[in-house]
Protein backbone atom coordinates (compact mmCIF):
# COMPACT_ATOMS: atom_id res chain seq x y z
CA UNK A 1 0.00 0.00 0.00
CA UNK A 2 1.03 3.50 -0.77
CA UNK A 3 1.20 5.68 2.50
CA UNK A 4 2.60 8.86 0.65
CA UNK A 5 -0.91 10.63 0.48
CA UNK A 6 -0.86 9.87 4.81
CA UNK A 7 0.03 13.33 6.82
CA UNK A 8 -0.92 12.17 10.27
CA UNK A 9 -1.56 9.06 12.88
CA UNK A 10 -3.50 8.95 15.51
CA UNK A 11 -2.86 6.28 18.16
CA UNK A 12 -4.68 4.11 20.67
CA UNK A 13 -3.38 4.76 24.25
CA UNK A 14 -4.31 1.98 26.61
CA UNK A 15 -2.53 -0.68 25.88
CA UNK A 16 -0.94 0.71 22.83
CA UNK A 17 0.72 3.22 23.92
CA UNK A 18 1.21 2.49 27.62
CA UNK A 19 1.35 -0.37 30.10
CA UNK A 20 -1.67 0.05 32.21
CA UNK A 21 -1.66 -3.20 33.73
CA UNK A 22 1.89 -3.72 34.27
CA UNK A 23 1.96 0.55 35.64
CA UNK A 24 -1.37 -0.04 37.99
CA UNK A 25 0.14 -3.52 39.40
CA UNK A 26 3.68 -1.57 40.43
CA UNK A 27 1.75 1.28 42.40
CA UNK A 28 -0.38 -0.46 43.92
CA UNK A 29 1.96 -2.63 45.40
CA UNK A 30 4.92 0.18 46.25
CA UNK A 31 2.54 2.61 47.51
CA UNK A 32 -1.45 1.19 47.85
CA UNK A 33 -0.75 -2.14 50.00
CA UNK A 34 0.82 -0.42 52.62
CA UNK A 35 -1.72 2.46 52.55
CA UNK A 36 -4.44 -0.14 53.00
CA UNK A 37 -5.68 -1.44 49.88
CA UNK A 38 -4.70 -5.10 50.34
CA UNK A 39 -5.31 -6.74 47.34
CA UNK A 40 -4.43 -8.94 44.52
CA UNK A 41 -3.01 -6.32 42.84
CA UNK A 42 -2.72 -8.05 39.44
CA UNK A 43 -6.46 -9.06 40.13
CA UNK A 44 -7.71 -5.49 41.33
CA UNK A 45 -6.61 -4.09 37.73
CA UNK A 46 -7.65 -6.65 35.36
CA UNK A 47 -11.36 -6.19 37.54
CA UNK A 48 -10.87 -1.95 37.51
CA UNK A 49 -9.88 -2.51 33.29
CA UNK A 50 -12.72 -5.03 33.02
CA UNK A 51 -15.45 -2.83 34.36
CA UNK A 52 -14.07 -0.35 31.68
CA UNK A 53 -16.01 -2.07 28.55
CA UNK A 54 -19.05 -2.48 29.99
CA UNK A 55 -19.65 0.98 31.53
CA UNK A 56 -18.28 2.42 28.37
CA UNK A 57 -21.31 0.85 26.70
CA UNK A 58 -23.92 1.82 29.47
CA UNK A 59 -22.78 5.41 27.93
CA UNK A 60 -22.82 4.48 24.34
CA UNK A 61 -25.95 3.11 24.72
CA UNK A 62 -27.75 5.94 26.64
CA UNK A 63 -28.21 4.28 29.54
CA UNK A 64 -25.91 6.66 31.45
CA UNK A 65 -25.65 10.46 30.69
CA UNK A 66 -21.76 11.74 29.13
CA UNK A 67 -19.25 10.72 31.42
CA UNK A 68 -15.75 11.03 30.80
CA UNK A 69 -13.03 7.94 31.93
CA UNK A 70 -12.03 9.68 35.08
CA UNK A 71 -15.70 9.37 36.35
CA UNK A 72 -16.18 6.06 34.71
CA UNK A 73 -12.91 4.96 36.61
CA UNK A 74 -13.85 6.22 39.95
CA UNK A 75 -17.78 4.50 39.76
CA UNK A 76 -15.86 0.82 38.95
CA UNK A 77 -13.24 1.73 41.58
CA UNK A 78 -16.09 2.61 44.87
CA UNK A 79 -17.66 -1.00 43.37
CA UNK A 80 -13.95 -2.07 43.96
CA UNK A 81 -13.00 -0.54 46.85
CA UNK A 82 -17.06 -1.86 48.20
CA UNK A 83 -16.21 -5.49 47.15
CA UNK A 84 -12.93 -6.03 48.83
CA UNK A 85 -14.26 -3.87 51.87
CA UNK A 86 -11.45 -1.63 52.04
CA UNK A 87 -13.22 1.35 54.14
CA UNK A 88 -9.94 3.16 55.22
CA UNK A 89 -9.66 5.55 52.44
CA UNK A 90 -9.81 9.65 52.55
CA UNK A 91 -11.80 11.32 49.58
CA UNK A 92 -8.75 12.52 48.65
CA UNK A 93 -6.89 9.28 48.54
CA UNK A 94 -9.56 7.55 46.47
CA UNK A 95 -9.39 11.02 44.01
CA UNK A 96 -5.48 10.36 44.04
CA UNK A 97 -5.99 6.32 43.57
CA UNK A 98 -8.10 7.25 40.50
CA UNK A 99 -5.65 9.29 38.85
CA UNK A 100 -3.03 6.58 38.84
CA UNK A 101 -4.57 5.99 35.62
CA UNK A 102 -3.45 9.33 34.63
CA UNK A 103 0.27 7.87 35.66
CA UNK A 104 0.24 4.71 33.33
CA UNK A 105 4.29 4.37 31.66
CA UNK A 106 4.69 3.86 28.21
CA UNK A 107 5.85 0.82 26.67
CA UNK A 108 9.74 0.88 26.42
CA UNK A 109 9.53 1.61 22.58
CA UNK A 110 7.17 4.61 22.87
CA UNK A 111 9.38 7.88 23.77
CA UNK A 112 11.99 7.45 21.02
CA UNK A 113 9.46 6.20 18.39
CA UNK A 114 6.79 8.59 18.57
CA UNK A 115 9.55 11.62 18.33
CA UNK A 116 10.95 9.51 14.99
CA UNK A 117 7.46 9.28 13.69
CA UNK A 118 6.01 12.83 14.27
CA UNK A 119 9.24 14.05 12.49
CA UNK A 120 7.80 13.05 9.44
CA UNK A 121 3.48 12.99 10.44
CA UNK A 122 1.15 14.86 12.86
CA UNK A 123 1.24 12.28 16.11
CA UNK A 124 -2.16 12.78 17.87
CA UNK A 125 -3.34 10.14 20.16
CA UNK A 126 -7.06 8.86 19.50
CA UNK A 127 -8.40 7.61 23.10
CA UNK A 128 -11.23 6.79 24.96
CA UNK A 129 -9.69 8.45 27.85
CA UNK A 130 -10.42 12.12 28.27
CA UNK A 131 -8.22 15.10 27.62
CA UNK A 132 -6.46 15.95 31.11
CA UNK A 133 -5.70 12.07 31.33
CA UNK A 134 -3.86 11.98 28.11
CA UNK A 135 -1.92 15.29 28.41
CA UNK A 136 -1.03 14.19 32.27
CA UNK A 137 -0.11 10.85 30.92
CA UNK A 138 1.67 12.18 28.16
CA UNK A 139 3.70 14.38 30.79
CA UNK A 140 4.56 12.01 33.21
CA UNK A 141 5.89 9.11 30.12
CA UNK A 142 8.16 11.97 28.44
CA UNK A 143 6.60 11.76 25.49
CA UNK A 144 4.35 14.39 23.29
CA UNK A 145 1.65 14.81 20.87
CA UNK A 146 1.12 16.98 17.86
CA UNK A 147 -2.47 17.24 19.21
CA UNK A 148 -4.73 15.28 21.81
CA UNK A 149 -7.85 13.85 20.52
CA UNK A 150 -10.20 11.95 22.61
CA UNK A 151 -13.42 10.41 22.72
CA UNK A 152 -14.02 13.28 24.91
CA UNK A 153 -14.13 15.86 21.92
CA UNK A 154 -16.43 14.09 20.39
CA UNK A 155 -18.98 13.05 23.10
CA UNK A 156 -18.77 9.49 21.61
CA UNK A 157 -16.49 6.29 22.93
CA UNK A 158 -14.74 4.29 20.17
CA UNK A 159 -15.56 2.15 18.04
CA UNK A 160 -18.76 4.88 17.42
CA UNK A 161 -17.58 6.16 13.87
CA UNK A 162 -18.16 9.92 14.94
CA UNK A 163 -14.63 9.81 17.73
CA UNK A 164 -13.13 8.81 14.17
CA UNK A 165 -14.82 11.12 11.87
CA UNK A 166 -13.78 14.22 14.33
CA UNK A 167 -10.51 13.36 14.93
CA UNK A 168 -10.01 13.48 10.67
CA UNK A 169 -12.15 16.68 10.39
CA UNK A 170 -9.97 18.41 13.97
CA UNK A 171 -6.78 17.67 12.28
CA UNK A 172 -8.22 19.34 8.81
CA UNK A 173 -7.63 15.97 7.35
CA UNK A 174 -9.77 13.45 4.64
CA UNK A 175 -9.84 10.05 6.71
CA UNK A 176 -7.63 8.08 3.84
CA UNK A 177 -4.83 10.87 5.27
CA UNK A 178 -4.84 9.31 8.81
CA UNK A 179 -3.48 6.18 9.64
CA UNK A 180 -5.13 4.89 13.13
CA UNK A 181 -2.82 2.92 15.19
CA UNK A 182 -3.46 0.41 17.62
CA UNK A 183 -2.53 -2.84 19.26
CA UNK A 184 -7.16 -4.02 19.20
CA UNK A 185 -7.74 -5.39 16.00
CA UNK A 186 -12.03 -4.01 16.83
CA UNK A 187 -10.58 -0.19 16.97
CA UNK A 188 -8.93 -0.94 13.88
CA UNK A 189 -11.54 -2.35 12.23
CA UNK A 190 -13.91 0.60 13.08
CA UNK A 191 -11.42 3.23 11.85
CA UNK A 192 -11.26 1.49 8.59
CA UNK A 193 -14.98 1.89 8.07
CA UNK A 194 -14.56 5.01 8.54
CA UNK A 195 -12.13 5.12 5.81
CA UNK A 196 -8.24 5.38 8.40
CA UNK A 197 -5.58 3.13 7.11
CA UNK A 198 -4.75 1.33 9.93
CA UNK A 199 -1.37 -0.32 11.72
CA UNK A 200 -1.47 -2.94 14.39
CA UNK A 201 0.77 -3.09 16.67
CA UNK A 202 2.04 -6.08 18.82
CA UNK A 203 1.21 -6.01 22.27
CA UNK A 204 1.31 -8.97 23.73
CA UNK A 205 1.42 -8.37 27.24
CA UNK A 206 -1.19 -5.97 27.62
CA UNK A 207 -3.21 -8.01 29.80
CA UNK A 208 -0.40 -10.62 31.38
CA UNK A 209 1.39 -13.59 30.49
CA UNK A 210 -1.75 -15.70 29.56
CA UNK A 211 -3.05 -13.14 27.14
CA UNK A 212 -5.54 -14.39 24.72
CA UNK A 213 -6.94 -11.99 22.71
CA UNK A 214 -5.52 -9.81 20.11
CA UNK A 215 -2.45 -11.64 19.49
CA UNK A 216 -3.37 -11.81 16.05
CA UNK A 217 -3.69 -9.02 13.92
CA UNK A 218 -6.98 -8.95 11.32
CA UNK A 219 -5.88 -9.70 8.00
CA UNK A 220 -7.59 -6.21 6.80
CA UNK A 221 -5.06 -3.98 8.86
CA UNK A 222 -2.74 -2.37 6.03
CA UNK A 223 0.80 -2.75 8.56
CA UNK A 224 1.83 -5.08 10.88
CA UNK A 225 4.54 -3.85 13.31
CA UNK A 226 6.36 -5.65 16.55
CA UNK A 227 6.78 -1.77 17.85
CA UNK A 228 6.39 1.69 17.49
CA UNK A 229 10.12 1.78 15.94
CA UNK A 230 9.42 -1.31 13.67
CA UNK A 231 5.94 0.69 12.44
CA UNK A 232 8.56 3.57 11.88
CA UNK A 233 10.64 1.31 9.77
CA UNK A 234 8.34 0.28 7.53
CA UNK A 235 6.88 3.57 6.52
CA UNK A 236 10.14 3.98 5.72
CA UNK A 237 10.87 7.15 8.35
CA UNK A 238 14.32 7.43 9.84
CA UNK B 1 0.05 37.06 44.05
CA UNK B 2 0.87 33.60 45.10
CA UNK B 3 0.97 31.23 41.81
CA UNK B 4 1.88 27.95 43.51
CA UNK B 5 -1.88 26.82 42.93
CA UNK B 6 -1.29 27.35 39.13
CA UNK B 7 -0.60 24.15 36.98
CA UNK B 8 -1.46 25.05 33.23
CA UNK B 9 -0.74 28.17 30.93
CA UNK B 10 -3.49 28.98 28.22
CA UNK B 11 -1.59 30.85 25.44
CA UNK B 12 -3.96 33.25 23.16
CA UNK B 13 -2.03 33.03 19.77
CA UNK B 14 -2.52 34.92 17.01
CA UNK B 15 -0.15 38.38 17.88
CA UNK B 16 0.69 36.24 21.06
CA UNK B 17 2.84 33.68 20.50
CA UNK B 18 3.00 34.12 16.51
CA UNK B 19 3.92 37.46 14.38
CA UNK B 20 0.62 36.93 11.92
CA UNK B 21 1.33 40.61 10.54
CA UNK B 22 4.86 39.95 10.04
CA UNK B 23 4.66 36.11 8.41
CA UNK B 24 2.03 37.26 6.09
CA UNK B 25 4.11 40.14 4.34
CA UNK B 26 6.97 38.28 3.94
CA UNK B 27 5.36 34.85 2.24
CA UNK B 28 2.93 37.56 0.23
CA UNK B 29 5.62 39.44 -1.08
CA UNK B 30 7.93 36.91 -1.70
CA UNK B 31 6.30 33.86 -2.79
CA UNK B 32 2.54 36.03 -3.74
CA UNK B 33 3.38 38.72 -5.80
CA UNK B 34 5.07 36.82 -8.01
CA UNK B 35 1.89 34.68 -8.22
CA UNK B 36 -0.25 37.64 -9.28
CA UNK B 37 -1.46 38.54 -6.13
CA UNK B 38 0.36 41.92 -6.51
CA UNK B 39 -0.96 44.27 -3.44
CA UNK B 40 0.51 46.38 -0.91
CA UNK B 41 1.05 43.26 1.40
CA UNK B 42 1.20 45.13 5.16
CA UNK B 43 -2.15 47.10 4.09
CA UNK B 44 -3.84 43.28 2.40
CA UNK B 45 -2.56 41.51 5.82
CA UNK B 46 -4.14 44.41 8.00
CA UNK B 47 -7.30 44.20 5.67
CA UNK B 48 -7.70 40.13 5.99
CA UNK B 49 -6.82 40.54 9.78
CA UNK B 50 -9.51 43.58 10.14
CA UNK B 51 -12.08 41.27 8.45
CA UNK B 52 -11.58 38.60 11.65
CA UNK B 53 -13.61 40.51 14.23
CA UNK B 54 -16.31 41.41 12.65
CA UNK B 55 -16.74 37.66 10.76
CA UNK B 56 -16.19 36.23 14.41
CA UNK B 57 -18.87 38.42 15.47
CA UNK B 58 -21.40 37.44 13.20
CA UNK B 59 -21.00 34.39 14.33
CA UNK B 60 -20.91 34.92 18.21
CA UNK B 61 -24.18 36.67 17.40
CA UNK B 62 -25.78 33.27 15.05
CA UNK B 63 -26.04 35.24 11.97
CA UNK B 64 -23.92 32.81 10.51
CA UNK B 65 -23.78 29.17 11.60
CA UNK B 66 -20.57 27.97 13.44
CA UNK B 67 -17.85 28.17 11.35
CA UNK B 68 -14.22 27.78 11.63
CA UNK B 69 -10.89 30.07 11.81
CA UNK B 70 -9.96 28.62 8.11
CA UNK B 71 -13.71 28.90 6.92
CA UNK B 72 -13.37 32.84 8.41
CA UNK B 73 -9.93 33.36 6.84
CA UNK B 74 -11.34 32.08 3.42
CA UNK B 75 -14.45 34.62 3.33
CA UNK B 76 -12.74 37.30 3.87
CA UNK B 77 -9.93 36.25 1.69
CA UNK B 78 -12.58 35.84 -1.17
CA UNK B 79 -14.24 39.11 -0.50
CA UNK B 80 -10.31 40.80 -0.59
CA UNK B 81 -9.48 38.96 -3.84
CA UNK B 82 -12.66 40.65 -5.65
CA UNK B 83 -12.56 44.13 -4.21
CA UNK B 84 -8.35 43.91 -5.79
CA UNK B 85 -9.76 42.15 -8.64
CA UNK B 86 -7.05 39.32 -8.42
CA UNK B 87 -8.56 36.43 -10.73
CA UNK B 88 -5.28 34.38 -11.97
CA UNK B 89 -5.45 32.05 -9.27
CA UNK B 90 -6.67 28.38 -9.00
CA UNK B 91 -9.11 26.97 -6.04
CA UNK B 92 -5.79 24.82 -4.92
CA UNK B 93 -3.77 28.07 -5.31
CA UNK B 94 -6.41 30.03 -2.86
CA UNK B 95 -6.43 27.28 -0.57
CA UNK B 96 -2.76 27.33 -0.05
CA UNK B 97 -3.06 31.23 0.32
CA UNK B 98 -5.26 30.61 2.65
CA UNK B 99 -3.52 28.66 4.87
CA UNK B 100 -0.34 31.13 4.72
CA UNK B 101 -2.54 31.42 8.53
CA UNK B 102 -0.95 27.65 9.54
CA UNK B 103 2.73 28.99 8.41
CA UNK B 104 2.63 31.93 10.85
CA UNK B 105 6.46 32.14 12.60
CA UNK B 106 6.49 32.95 16.43
CA UNK B 107 8.63 35.93 17.72
CA UNK B 108 11.65 35.28 18.47
CA UNK B 109 11.72 33.95 22.38
CA UNK B 110 8.86 31.63 21.48
CA UNK B 111 10.05 28.73 21.07
CA UNK B 112 12.98 28.00 24.10
CA UNK B 113 10.93 29.71 26.49
CA UNK B 114 7.62 27.65 25.76
CA UNK B 115 9.76 24.95 26.66
CA UNK B 116 11.28 26.43 29.68
CA UNK B 117 7.30 27.10 30.87
CA UNK B 118 6.77 23.51 30.32
CA UNK B 119 8.68 21.96 32.43
CA UNK B 120 6.64 23.56 35.21
CA UNK B 121 3.27 23.73 34.03
CA UNK B 122 0.73 22.21 31.54
CA UNK B 123 1.04 24.62 28.49
CA UNK B 124 -1.72 24.91 25.85
CA UNK B 125 -2.89 27.08 23.15
CA UNK B 126 -6.41 28.98 23.80
CA UNK B 127 -6.94 30.25 20.53
CA UNK B 128 -9.86 31.25 18.44
CA UNK B 129 -7.93 29.53 15.43
CA UNK B 130 -9.17 25.95 14.78
CA UNK B 131 -7.25 23.09 15.96
CA UNK B 132 -5.27 21.69 12.51
CA UNK B 133 -4.22 25.32 12.33
CA UNK B 134 -2.96 25.49 15.18
CA UNK B 135 -1.14 21.44 14.80
CA UNK B 136 0.12 22.87 11.60
CA UNK B 137 1.37 26.28 13.12
CA UNK B 138 3.30 24.68 15.77
CA UNK B 139 4.73 21.94 14.22
CA UNK B 140 6.23 24.88 11.26
CA UNK B 141 7.38 27.13 14.22
CA UNK B 142 8.68 24.55 15.93
CA UNK B 143 7.39 24.31 19.22
CA UNK B 144 5.28 22.22 21.33
CA UNK B 145 2.23 21.85 23.65
CA UNK B 146 1.11 19.88 25.79
CA UNK B 147 -2.46 20.17 24.13
CA UNK B 148 -4.05 22.20 21.73
CA UNK B 149 -7.59 24.22 22.82
CA UNK B 150 -8.92 25.96 20.39
CA UNK B 151 -12.59 27.89 20.20
CA UNK B 152 -13.39 24.69 18.03
CA UNK B 153 -13.67 22.33 20.91
CA UNK B 154 -16.06 24.63 22.95
CA UNK B 155 -18.56 25.92 19.64
CA UNK B 156 -17.75 29.16 20.64
CA UNK B 157 -15.28 32.01 20.05
CA UNK B 158 -13.35 34.60 22.71
CA UNK B 159 -14.75 36.34 24.41
CA UNK B 160 -17.54 34.25 25.27
CA UNK B 161 -16.94 32.46 28.65
CA UNK B 162 -17.74 29.20 27.43
CA UNK B 163 -14.23 29.23 25.76
CA UNK B 164 -12.30 29.36 28.97
CA UNK B 165 -15.01 27.24 31.33
CA UNK B 166 -14.09 24.48 28.71
CA UNK B 167 -10.88 25.10 28.21
CA UNK B 168 -10.21 24.69 32.55
CA UNK B 169 -12.79 21.64 32.34
CA UNK B 170 -10.54 20.13 29.63
CA UNK B 171 -7.49 20.31 31.85
CA UNK B 172 -9.43 18.88 34.72
CA UNK B 173 -8.59 21.81 36.44
CA UNK B 174 -10.38 25.08 38.36
CA UNK B 175 -10.40 27.90 36.44
CA UNK B 176 -7.44 29.42 39.54
CA UNK B 177 -5.56 26.89 38.56
CA UNK B 178 -4.72 28.37 34.72
CA UNK B 179 -2.62 31.26 33.90
CA UNK B 180 -4.25 32.98 30.79
CA UNK B 181 -1.46 34.40 28.91
CA UNK B 182 -2.19 36.97 25.91
CA UNK B 183 -0.97 40.47 24.65
CA UNK B 184 -5.00 41.72 24.60
CA UNK B 185 -6.54 42.84 27.32
CA UNK B 186 -9.97 42.07 26.28
CA UNK B 187 -8.57 38.38 26.50
CA UNK B 188 -7.40 38.60 29.95
CA UNK B 189 -10.36 40.39 31.35
CA UNK B 190 -12.93 37.81 30.17
CA UNK B 191 -10.89 34.96 31.09
CA UNK B 192 -10.19 36.72 34.73
CA UNK B 193 -14.25 37.25 34.92
CA UNK B 194 -14.38 33.06 34.38
CA UNK B 195 -11.89 32.74 37.26
CA UNK B 196 -8.24 32.55 35.53
CA UNK B 197 -4.92 34.17 36.53
CA UNK B 198 -3.37 36.38 33.82
CA UNK B 199 -0.66 37.29 32.22
CA UNK B 200 -0.26 40.28 29.60
CA UNK B 201 2.59 40.10 27.81
CA UNK B 202 3.99 43.22 25.37
CA UNK B 203 4.00 43.02 21.50
CA UNK B 204 3.74 46.33 20.32
CA UNK B 205 5.10 45.59 16.98
CA UNK B 206 1.90 43.12 16.24
CA UNK B 207 -0.16 45.55 14.35
CA UNK B 208 2.98 47.23 13.05
CA UNK B 209 5.29 50.08 13.68
CA UNK B 210 2.18 52.57 14.22
CA UNK B 211 -0.06 50.06 16.68
CA UNK B 212 -1.88 51.73 19.30
CA UNK B 213 -3.93 48.93 20.92
CA UNK B 214 -3.15 47.02 23.66
CA UNK B 215 0.05 49.07 24.21
CA UNK B 216 -0.53 49.22 28.21
CA UNK B 217 -2.16 46.47 30.20
CA UNK B 218 -4.93 46.70 32.44
CA UNK B 219 -4.32 47.55 36.12
CA UNK B 220 -6.03 44.37 37.05
CA UNK B 221 -3.73 41.87 35.04
CA UNK B 222 -1.58 39.51 37.27
CA UNK B 223 1.39 39.74 35.89
CA UNK B 224 3.17 41.81 33.18
CA UNK B 225 5.97 40.26 31.27
CA UNK B 226 8.02 42.01 28.32
CA UNK B 227 8.01 38.45 26.88
CA UNK B 228 7.71 34.75 27.30
CA UNK B 229 11.52 34.61 28.79
CA UNK B 230 10.15 37.76 30.91
CA UNK B 231 6.95 35.57 32.01
CA UNK B 232 9.38 32.62 32.84
CA UNK B 233 11.61 34.45 34.77
CA UNK B 234 8.88 36.10 36.96
CA UNK B 235 7.21 33.24 38.09
CA UNK B 236 10.47 31.67 39.04
CA UNK B 237 11.05 28.84 36.34
CA UNK B 238 14.48 28.37 35.57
Amino acid sequence: MDFSEVKAMTFDVFGTVVDWRGSIISEGENVWTAKGVNVDWPEFADSWRGGYGPSMNRVRTGELPWMNIDALHRLILDELLDRHQIAGLTEADKVHLNKVWHRLNPWPDVTSALARLRKRNIVASLSNGNVALLVNMARHGGYSWDCVLSAELAGHYKPDPEVYQSAASLLGLEPHEVIMVAAHNGDLMASKEVGFRTAFVHRPREFGPNQTTDLVPDASVDIVAKDFNDLADRLGIP
